[in-house]
């Protein structure tokens, strides 16, 4: 099944546009193993969310055991649930195609991050896994993405417009989506009316601060589909005692209906 | 000891501006495993080159034992030579800072490859580590960095030279290069004269077609130093047959005395 199916099926089925940032972090964490915390937060929450998202990062910190704590991580999630593999990659097309087969055949990720900046040859190699989701970075949730993202290019539009513009051209297979911060609601407005049945992976809700209701009404697509907000830390660390995965559990429940009471009021007006 | 004086040292010691890039793929590669491989081009090579330039996806395409591998070939590869760690990678500040440990502390890496798409905030947590190198992807030599490296932006520069201004603003502790392919040497001197001072990271010459002698002298400074031409491919796989090592290293020996003519001639004219 393509990533873009399971991905409306899981979110019907968990009434949920919630995505799960999987991104365990030693300091933040209670004092237990990392696949331990992974399978405990997963348990508590996968039948609340559309996807989880692992970041590669937190996997490649914790050294030669990341790989295998990620694999693992990503076989207990439940195989209706689709799985993001944020990993941004960007490279020549030769190491393009070995970074698609690392996260797409090796790992098994249902989609990935991509990043833009070497334009699409750099991409071709993971749009080829027609039935993968490629989500590429648009205009990303962080402080720094106005020092390249927002200038203004050629035709004086911003370069995250460009970005979004060339990802419709590339997307003849239907598998390319974009990352939108929450954080710049309006841009993420303007993006959606460009890209208009694509799939949104919007970051930047919970700790970095994004409205839910503006990431929510400036994200979805006409239907109230297609948006998926990710949020990491605010679930994963609700608490860092015992009971850390039933307060995820309660975060998750909390964001989940708050995202779905803002799709509500977007019905009824 | 800090990356550059590693590099220049190494560079003196071996009359080298080469670097070789260490980027197994089983398809090229004669058969035997890839640690064996890797360490017999590093035995044939080690008194050619100015640093080793790993390319992370090649690893990780391996899966599990992957990790493993790279890490003993970095051990493998004698301390008096850098190790470029080539990961281009780009994430919001606190994963950024997971990458950054990832490269320079769990992997052990001299210096790394960032891609500025994220801006400066994705960058810090690298700069951070002052005895390291930082190269930032500037101008990349393949085809598609004319999507958006080219597109000109405010001030009608191109967004590549934006990057190389920006890189030298950030660039407080010395530690900060660029990546800029030598299938564009027009740029790469453009480059330079914006940087004269920076550490330049040039791949692009041997299958990817890059001029090395335009490679040379548009890339060095006026010493005739901080130029690191990469090459990969036209090295590793010199021969597939039971010959391999003694064959790259004939090709190293070739192209580092290449470089060394073209070197000699800037100074003559």
């Amino acid at each position: 099944m393509s990533f873009i199916n399971k991905l409306l099926l899981a979110s019907q089925k968990n009434h949920s546009l919630l995505c799960i940032g999987l991104d365990p972090n030693p300091d933040s964490m209670p004092d237990i193993d990392i696949l331990t915390f992974n399978k405990a937060i997963i348990d508590a929450t996968c039948d609340l969310v559309c996807a989880y998202k692992p970041n590669l990062a937190f996997y490649e910190a914790i050294g030669s055991k990341g790989f295998t704590i990620l694999k693992e991580t990503i076989r207990y999630i439940p195989p209706e649930i689709p799985v993001i593999g944020d990993a941004k990659r960007g490279d020549i097309g030769n190491t393009a195609t070995a970074y698609a087969k690392a996260l797409f055949s090796i790992l098994g990720f249902d989609a990935a991050t991509v990043n833009p900046y070497l334009g699409f040859d750099s991409i071709q190699p993971f749009i080829e896994y027609k039935d993968k989701g490629i989500f590429i970075l648009c205009r990303t949730s962080n402080k720094g993405s106005v020092d390249f993202q927002n200038l203004s290019c050629t035709g004086s539009l911003p370069l995250y417009e460009i970005v979004a513009y060339k990802a419709r051209e590339w997307n003849v297979h239907g598998n390319i989506g974009l990352v939108v911060g929450a954080t710049y609601p309006d841009e993420l407005k303007k993006i959606r009316a460009t890209c208009p049945e694509m799939c949104l992976l919007i970051p930047g809700i919970g700790t970095q601060g994004g409205a839910l209701d503006l990431a929510v009404s400036n994200g979805v697509n006409a239907q109230g589909e297609k948006a998926i907000i990710n949020v990491s830390r605010k679930v994963l660390y609700a608490s860092q005692e015992e009971d850390f995965a039933q307060a995820a559990r309660s975060s998750a429940i909390e964001i989940r209906d708050q995202i779905n009471s803002c799709l509500s009021s977007i019905h009824n007006t």
